[in-house]
């Protein structure tokens, strides 16, 4: 089955933002295994959207439409919407009633404005919106089900997959199916997991491999179609057990798992806690492990020692390491790695300490140079990394460097306690 | 004058990658006043790129079209070009002249599948490829030019900035102007502000007001039109002011300023230091100040007390208002913005305690309960908010709030001492 996404913002046809929404969208069906005959983007214009409503190619059986749904004067899907497919307005009591709901839970009261939102084409479903005020709607004119969702992305996501994709899903002939596997790779090239692979690329005819990079990780997905659940999962599974015995340990999560997400379950599993010294990376390492629900359990504390002030007042960083290795050096992070950890009682102590730029470099220490350290039970390692790109790449390429480093010694340390 | 993107690639329909380009060239081009009258993506299919070519709407002068120019065999767009400008495929001495001039620069002999690539639709005029391989072409049907460019972004980028630019100004009557104005506005509803500028818009008809919601951010595109220079950013600069007036402080920052960007350069005109004591943030308010170049100026440390332990330790924080009146308590709060300022001897200190969830709500204190206290001279202020969303929102609008209440307490202490 086909689909067809039209995106409609003056913001999109402006180049303000990327349409990220269509390619979710796009993303999310072809998981499985509907195909996008087009993608069209238009600005806030009532006959723009009118004609790309009417323009539908033949054979698309679903329209995905976002944007324009909102409160303020630009947002006019809904009346192209009932335009482009002959209905009228009406007020619809769901929608009304859901936004009436919507507002006595973040405690606003409804204004004339929002109300307006609650008018939908007539013999329209109503698509809920968990999480914002301007509901959905769906309708079907001739074969075609038309889907409108707001353009707030998150709202978007969440209506599609919870709305959305089940009807869909309905729709569609009894076999149609498509399995997915991802793995997800930091420390290598892609270059270099296309050769790792290669050969099983060229074995495995029935799984397609795509190779997406999200810098500084890699993703590699892995998609089987077919008819027979049983098979293409046990298919599926052998090939990626086989592509994670070839790329080795630079595989670090699979599916919707994150990098911390991965160290925060191993350093659950080994009853391990943390305290961290931040200096360039500013709070971000931390930030990221404490994006994971549960965290208090092993994360105990942060302390981001920006000043050499601070670096001495809380961490007693001698004077001497700063002033002759200077605060990026490898013994100034690895002083800091100790200090955290005995200071704070914790099992591991993490710290970093570089050059986010854009000042800051010298020949010797370019910007981009970053000095990790791990402090776990008497040892203390410490790497040396370059980093490339703006103050926010190197910010974030340095705490996945650190926690990379962090999932590498919890595997490490979880062999030998095994051993 | 309008234009239209046409965007061609398999990894575009698959969601597997952004486009990008579409985006940068929408950007490009609304920047010399062309409007964009629709970007449609379709699939390495050549039904699809012709069907697209055909259809391009009326009084559209150019149309822009990116992908497929390479040498595999899913590159075919330039077929789908000659069949759809109805011309033939010729080999181009000019293209293979660059294509071999390109292999000798990069020390490589041309096979004959990149010489395939030397053929265009008779009549064609060639776009230098400065660094690749695939040399771009355009052609005129009626009056439309079309653009034909690789799809690979640093190429494209290039080809578009140094030969498509300056062939579409030559095609622009005199001198279509377009300006923008943005304002960035936190802590009301799209609604609010639409309403605030209700009035003003229905005046001001020169200039269109596009709001596009950045959660928890509102940003307001002003954008006006016309032949003038200077009678455009006089224009655009009365009805900005007239808006910052009407909308008042929750206008934080204009154009590309962000929130930390702001609230840096009132820390640093001010001459003030900041300390930070972040619990449920986990770093994430450092984090995006530390984002700023140049903020160990005025950032001096933070404390990510994520335990108890860490909180008394290292705030003092006595047990007696942790045990009487909670961790996550205005108390709590007001007590570790007051420490960690005379801890550090900063000018200001910021301290954060809240539930991030998904656990650890109460029905007096649910998740997304957060106090902010921020510590200057000898007073506290702590004010209470009732965060919504998942844990990583919660976090987000939290150091918003954070951030927006030290951004107001710098206004006011700079009117306070101006006085």
């Amino acid at each position: 089955m086909k689909a067809e996404i039209v995106s409609i913002g003056n913001e999109l046809t402006s180049g303000s933002v990327l349409n990220t929404n269509a390619t979710f969208i796009a993303n999310e069906l072809h998981a499985i295994g509907i195909e996008i005959a087009e993608i069209i983007t238009v600005g806030d214009d009532t006959a723009s959207i009118i004609a790309a409503l009417r323009n539908v190619k033949p054979m698309v059986s679903f329209v995905i439409v976002t944007g324009g749904l909102g409160p303020t004067v630009d947002d006019i899907t809904t009346h192209a919407a009932a335009e482009a497919l002959r209905r009228k307005l009406t007020l619809n009591k769901q929608a009304l009633q859901a936004m009436e709901e919507h507002c006595k839970r973040v405690g606003r009261t409804m204004s004339p404005h929002t109300m307006r939102q609650a008018y939908v084409p007539s013999g329209a479903n109503i698509i809920a919106n968990p999480i914002g005020t301007a509901c959905g709607f769906s309708a079907t004119r001739s074969n075609t089900i038309f889907f409108f969702l707001p353009g707030v992305p998150r709202e978007m996501m969440r209506m599609f997959e919870e709305s959305v994709i089940p009807l869909i899903k309905k729709e569609q002939p009894e076999h149609a199916l498509v399995r997915t596997a991802v793995l997800k790779i930091f420390g290598r090239t892609e270059s270099f997991c296309d050769q790792a692979l290669s050969d099983l690329i060229k074995q495995e005819h029935e799984i397609t491999f795509a190779f997406l990079p999200h810098y500084p990780e890699i993703t590699i997905k892995l998609t089987i179609r077919g008819t027979e659940k049983k098979y293409l999962e046990k298919k599926l599974k052998a090939v990626e057990r086989k592509a994670i015995h070839l790329l080795g340990d630079i595989v670090f999560a699979r599916d919707e798992e994150t990098l911390e997400m991965v160290v925060g379950n191993l350093l659950r599993q080994s009853g391990a806690t943390l305290a961290l010294a931040e200096s360039c990376t500013g709070g971000l390492i931390t930030h990221r492990l404490t994006n994971v629900p549960g965290s208090s359990d092993y994360l105990e504390r942060s302390l981001i020692v920006y000043s050499n002030k601070a670096k001495k007042e809380l961490l007693k960083v001698p004077a001497s390491i700063l002033s002759s290795f200077g605060a990026v050096s490898e013994r100034a992070a690895a002083y800091m790695a100790r200090a955290v950890k005995s200071l704070s009682k914790t099992t591991i102590g993490l710290a970093v300490t570089g050059i986010a730029g854009p000042a800051g470099g010298t020949p010797e220490k370019p910007v981009g140079t970053v000095f990790i350290s791990l402090a776990h039970k008497r040892q203390v390692t410490t790497q040396r990394h370059q980093c490339y790109g703006d103050r926010e790449q190197i910010k974030h390429i340095t705490s996945q460097y650190a926690l990379d480093g962090l999932r590498k010694l919890l595997i490490a340390g979880g062999r030998n306690s095994s051993n």
